[in-house]
């Protein structure tokens, strides 16, 4: 199974993208997470050059097809989303790359409500299947946990992996929803 | 008096961007009403580069700092605001350039609902004083109207005149409030 993760924030030394790191050094070893790297490499968002499919945005796209889940981590910016986040969002719309996808928000600064709602309503808006029990917030921010602090802290760990089961077991379900007439009960 | 006029949107035909060019038309002689241009220069945010200012960045706080009240007009792009403006607007938050300012809504799209009251939530965050009776909606979508066609329109002209005049009240108002030891009742 494979899920790709995705910081909101650009930042080298991001707790968002700390946290997606250690998820993937935390995963057990049938699940892949994967991160997407190349948030900033994509051009500001302009409809105007949607036909044209600028190579990074038909990468992000082909990465989020291919992958089975994606975990979101994006901070709070002036109590909102990451304008760069937003953007590749926007860039998303008109592709139906998240149509039915399961998603898990991961949230390294539990202060970030109100960023985490706007989240919320646009991945809604894209048709994304945000996954509640695959939800979390693990309060790095103000902690001073490096990465190999986070990945031998258990209850960070306990808490990642059941969000990851939780991402799963919402996968599995989704196929057999796809496929109800297969479904036995 | 001098506005900024800033779209939410890189579209050439932007609806938004149309409506702030009208504007500048309609606006008194003695209100000056400029528009942004530059919002698909700006690079993405990252708070690891604010220490470099990049020469982008750098103008579009000059020309905020420069106008006496801002007036934005912003899409709505999958029940969010449009992420390049957010990643303006990000850029924005270290420097206090929106403290104290006043600042005008205006929506070319009656159905933006998500995307003002984010925007409203966020020009707070920035402390900008967002103004009331500064704030409209101008239903462009569908109408089919062209700029020629907007200056020309009556019921277009009050609205847009009642609100450039709002936002100079505000904009007096604002000295007086600055200080209040010399203002005279």
């Amino acid at each position: 199974m494979k899920f790709l993760g995705i910081s909101g924030s650009l930042r080298a030394q991001s707790l968002n993208a700390r946290l997606l790191r250690s998820t993937a050094r935390i995963a057990p070893t049938h699940v892949q997470v994967e991160l997407y790297e190349e948030l900033g490499t994509l051009p500001l968002f302009n409809p105007d050059l949607e036909p044209m499919d600028p190579a990074p945005v038909a990468r992000l796209r082909t990465r989020i097809i291919a992958a089975d889940a994606l975990i979101i981590a994006s901070p709070e910016y002036a109590h909102g989303v990451s304008g760069v986040l937003k953007n590749a969002l926007d860039w998303m719309v008109g592709n139906e790359s998240f149509v039915g996808r399961p998603v898990a928000l991961f949230n390294a600064s539990p202060r970030a409500q109100h960023a985490q709602a706007a989240l919320r309503e646009t991945l809604r808006t894209l048709s994304a299947r945000i996954v509640p029990e695959a939800c979390i917030s693990v309060p790095l921010l103000g902690s001073g946990l490096e990465e190999d602090a986070i990945v031998h802290d258990r209850g960070i760990c306990a808490t990642v992996l059941a969000a990851l089961r939780a991402l799963e077991v919402a996968v599995a379900s989704g196929g057999a929803e796809e496929g109800t007439a297969f479904h036995t009960i």
